[in-house]
């Protein structure tokens, strides 16, 4: 399942709002199209948002081939600046934009069209870098997973999240791919939903047992010895180990050390940000009320009653067991050990 | 607000399930109406399954005022019997029915009129004492509610929940009557969202501050210090002080626990089940996956893949920073300390 497919000028998505409802494409031909879906959240997911954007450049390059240098490089700018404020928390997305800013500088000597071939090629090359990240991080994680494994996870972190394969589920599927025996724990995540809609639907899809549960069961099944570990993915990473994920992360985590279960994140490096010391410094996305008060077009909260709806908590990383990324798995997460990892 | 009410021959209640889009009342006129209201959830929180259930047998006590007085006993012991067996968790439920006994062989040698009379009159007073006993609650709570307090609740305890006025939201209902500054964070509390349906709209009606958070919200209100107290009503609470409650409830346990927040239970001493040692002997209801599965009529989680649905957890006593009752409060609750309140 690869929920973002590019086919040379423009881009497709699964509407993720629509799952596990209908699978639908929407089809991205403008800049606007493509941050409008990272807005609303038809793709998320931190290195979803991170390759869609790459493409989002990439599209804005093809639509400005006809300029002169000048205007051409002010408006990938803008196309830049106007995808960097769709979401503010996953790093991911930053992190993309970059790369094809960069690829803006390191070109800047060549003719227009030739800056635009390499912007394209570059956002081809991150989404085909994610498949092969992704997989890394499943084969480096694969040991955290014992056999006959029951697994509790948070929101969306498989192909949905991700170009293809997954994080968080990516290690899950390479655990089932390799034979080991494994149940899924999804929690619904509230309130958009992606553990009930998204994660259920794509390991049923692969045969991977999964039951799903409401995020207020974790801590019952946990003391209940119904959890063997606890893996999820990440928005953002600081340099001292810290994870900001989605709301209720943070809980989870809390709860598992409690009750002295390994707390796994897993995450590609494009997700670490070495330049925040630690997680209080991640900016917290503050989505709109509405999103909590209304579930399948009904209001489930009184009118004139009030809601809070923060998309993301920050995970400290003492509470944190080990984070796997591609490049290797950095147990006990502090700053000296993240900063092993980045110069390695 | 009272959502029971007697008119000496049938019982009226707000059908919960459709709150907040409607107000509606139900008729019960027959025990099979009432055990049917206790099932599907109509009517809901363990004092008001009490008082529901104690109607419930003088309607069935009304129905057989013409029968001989062997036959009459046995019709309510079976009326007793069904009505026992609507709802496993909360001990209020087996309390009411076992006053309602009680009464059956207190009066074994009037005739069966005079029985009836008498039983239609227990269940009144059941339901008048639960009011004033919620009062005392709330009172003997008061203290521990600081001025200009931020309190997280789960689930829906108020009077919604009792036949009037309300457990935990009974002590903050008192604190807002006193003058006291309150802000109540209201767990929307999955799967019945009785948080964002019934707190939020009893609470909104009196005019007291509340804010809707999902269940995932609360660990992170707690670390960025935005909650200064918790407090749950309970289904069952056994002789140590384990309290079993709206499944999540453990959770937030753990939670305030691990941010040194005080974490109180507010109950009736008929919630209390001397009979139980511990929080491990309690049954736990296992409701129907499908009421996680469906939201509104619409299912969220995808065809052929399963949901659990615990009804409620237990919380270890050592987790209870105070049990707050009509009689008096346990702080530190454990066995000796709820021996004492009993022999008070």
């Amino acid at each position: 399942m690869r929920p973002i497919r590019w086919d040379g000028k423009q881009l497709l998505l699964i509407d993720q709002l629509r799952l596990p409802e209908d699978l639908t494409w929407i089809t991205c031909k403008t800049v606007e199209d493509v941050a409008e879906a990272i807005e609303k959240m038809k793709v998320r997911g931190a290195p979803a948002i991170g390759a869609t954007a790459a493409y989002g450049v990439a599209i804005g390059a093809l639509a400005n081939v006809e300029k002169n240098k000048q205007e051409f490089q002010s408006a990938i700018e803008k196309v830049c600046d106007r995808l960097a404020k769709t979401r503010p928390t996953a790093v991911n997305l930053f992190w993309a934009i970059n790369r094809m800013r960069s690829v803006l500088s390191r070109h800047e000597n060549d003719d227009v069209p030739k800056i635009v071939e390499q912007l394209v090629k570059e956002a081809e090359a991150i989404a085909e870098e994610d498949v092969r990240i992704n997989q890394s991080i499943g084969r480096n994680g694969l040991p955290y997973v014992p056999d006959h494994a029951r697994i509790l996870t948070h929101c969306n972190t498989g192909s949905l999240a991700t170009v293809e394969f997954g994080t968080a589920l990516g290690v899950v599927r390479t655990a089932h791919a390799a034979g080991k025996s494994v149940h899924v724990y999804a929690d619904e995540t509230r309130p958009y939903l992606q553990g009930a809609r998204l994660t259920a639907f794509e390991l049923s899809h692969d045969g991977i047992p999964v039951t799903v549960i409401t995020d207020s069961m974790a801590g019952h099944l946990m003391k209940t010895g119904n959890i063997d570990l606890v893996i999820v993915g990440a928005d953002r990473i600081t340099a001292n180990g810290d994870t900001a994920n989605k709301i209720g992360t943070y809980s989870l985590a809390v709860l598992a050390n409690y009750h002295d279960i390994p707390f796994y994140v897993a995450a590609p490096l494009s997700t670490i940000d070495f330049g925040l010391a630690s997680g209080d410094q991640i900016v917290i996305e503050e989505r709109s009320a509405e999103e909590v008060a209304m579930i399948a077009g009904k209001r489930i909260i009184p009118q004139g009653v009030t809601a809070l709806h923060p998309a993301f908590d920050v995970t400290p990383h003492e509470l944190i067991t080990a984070i796997i990324t591609e490049k290797g798995v950095v147990e006990k997460p502090n700053t000296e050990r993240m900063l092993q990892l980045k110069q390695q």
